[in-house]
């Protein structure tokens, strides 16, 4: 089949009415068809359209209630802490969006935590919302254990991204660093697993913690942290504040995101909003343009988030081109 | 010369009086003492009282005043922001302590951020002295640029650690991790090239940003960061938060951590206090613990701080050995 060019509100309609379609509920499905938006419009494929299959599956299947209703508690004025109710996180996040804008304000820092949550796309969008509301975004989530401890074998942690968004004083990003702990993204590993093809030599250990080229042993291991001791160390520090600081389980007891098995991930987030306001003001804003310039203005360095602020300039205006056979697929789910 | 054994009252009456003889004022000078026992406990010897006659130096060359009084802010509840003068970074992190472990109890997180500083020493003692106080803790700090975004071939970005200690729900912190964003430690090249030695080929970038084994090329040049652009990518963070929402000097502007030239170094901090009883609570002790388990429970690896927790364990019964030419030199700046 041929490919069909969509626009960004086509992509939202498309996505919304498969979820509603799924079961869940239109605020819910709203929630994700926007993420999903995001991502396309970023050219983040893997978590656009071609998620829409599995998170309509996932409503299916009971991984994620798709009537859930977040609840939202404020034990302190800079803590927020939201029960996703084993339904989707972008319901759980915007139910505590606007109390943790708020108490970021009025406190110069806060934290919304989230736990009984799901996979939460990509996590730079969240970042990226906060610095677009003039908040320095700072975000942490977990997921199924994947790396083990540097020396060990057994997974503890999963590759667990952090992501930073920055306000740049005028309602915009102005860089958004999103990385995930590990050298490589696990779904790549599983690709190769498909195609009978070796990974690289750094990207993987066997069950038995050594170093392996099989894809297959590889997926029955762990997955070696980027910059060795170092990155667990980062791993570790997204579990503390994404499962442990949000009470959600740990990466060692979630189910796995991906197929219809094991129940709910019961996952968690935690995103840390600060106001430069109440720091260093106009100081910190003339910081990070300096900051920005002397990385952008370098040949063949690149700002964090570039390459998506570019996508999303060409993609806002052309639309996304999706195949017509993951339409027809995600077509099936409105009925 | 002989080693000399001291007892860690001893290790901190000879910095006291070291920094007090050098013109510190004794609040000061106690403040930094105290950072050197820290880590003369700890084991950590680059930090303990062979930095001392550097600290004294940069007190009589007024690269640090040390007779700085830090004045401290709190623009928003959850906000602590402190000038420290031009001083050391101790006393003023110090000037901060209260309110910043007040505010984290009464908002579930605060933040202290501090400009016109100094070198912090051993990032971790921060951090884990908020575990101590029943809080996570979460600190930045920077250091003049060495590290150049990937791709590209001027610093931006100092070796920047950030530390990340969590507490045990006993007074102690169950774990402390402590990294900086850098393949290997400044020191460790400069150490190399003092003897005329080659350095690992994943160290280091020469000045125009091409693999280097040549020492003296390598501190003309860039540092490489742990992990390729993530480490670049941590690098980052901490100097948003560090450098720019303290509203420090950059990194690229900060004057050398080391010898006596170009003034004070004017760099920052910035430590995150949480208090798990405003999010998860009791679940947080018990995810914690686990998490301790999972990684200290495996052959071959270890809970980040381990190490040192082992080492303060001898050295607080034993007492340190300690090169009897480095205590007479310490004890030179005391007349």
């Amino acid at each position: 089949m041929a490919d069909q060019v969509l626009s960004l509100d086509e992509v939202k309609t498309l996505a919304q009415s498969a979820l509603e379609g799924a079961g869940a509920s239109a605020q819910n499905a709203a929630s994700v068809a926007r993420s999903t938006v995001l991502a396309e419009r970023d050219g983040i494929r893997s978590h656009g359209l071609l998620y829409v299959p599995i998170y309509a599956e996932h409503v299916l299947c009971g991984k994620a209630d798709g009537n859930a209703v977040p609840e939202v508690a404020q034990p302190r004025p800079g803590a927020v802490c939201v029960d996703a109710k084993c339904g989707f996180a972008h319901p759980a996040i915007d139910a505590g969006w606007q109390p943790l804008c708020e108490a970021a304000r009025a406190n110069g820092i806060a934290a919304l935590t989230i736990y009984n949550s799901y996979n939460c796309g990509v996590l730079g969008h969240h970042a990226e919302r906060l610095a677009e509301h003039g908040l320095v975004g700072l975000c942490f989530t977990h997921a199924p254990a994947s790396i083990a401890p540097t020396g060990g074998s057994r997974p503890v942690v999963g590759t667990n991204p952090f992501a930073l968004a920055v306000p740049d004083g005028e309602g915009n990003a102005a860089l958004v660093i999103d990385q995930s702990a590990s050298v490589i993204a696990k779904s790549e590993i599983m690709l190769r697993a498909k195609a009978g093809e070796p990974i690289e030599p750094d990207w993987a250990l066997d069950a038995d913690g050594r170093p392996t080229t099989d894809a297959q042993l590889a997926l029955k291991g762990s997955m070696l942290p980027a910059g060795g001791y170092k990155g667990f160390g980062i791993g570790l520090l997204v579990e503390i504040m994404a499962s442990c600081l949000s009470g959600a389980v740990s990466s060692v007891d979630a189910s796995p995101f991906s197929g219809t098995a094991g129940g709910p991930p019961k996952t968690g987030q935690c995103l840390i909003a600060i106001d430069p306001g109440a720091f260093s003001g106009d100081v910190f804003y003339q910081r990070i343009a300096a900051l920005v310039e002397e990385i952008g203005g370098q040949e063949g360095s690149r700002v964090p988030g570039a390459r998506r602020k570019e996508n999303s300039r060409r993609l806002v205006e052309q639309g996304v081109s999706v195949d017509e056979a993951l339409i027809e697929r995600i077509r099936g789910f409105s009925c």
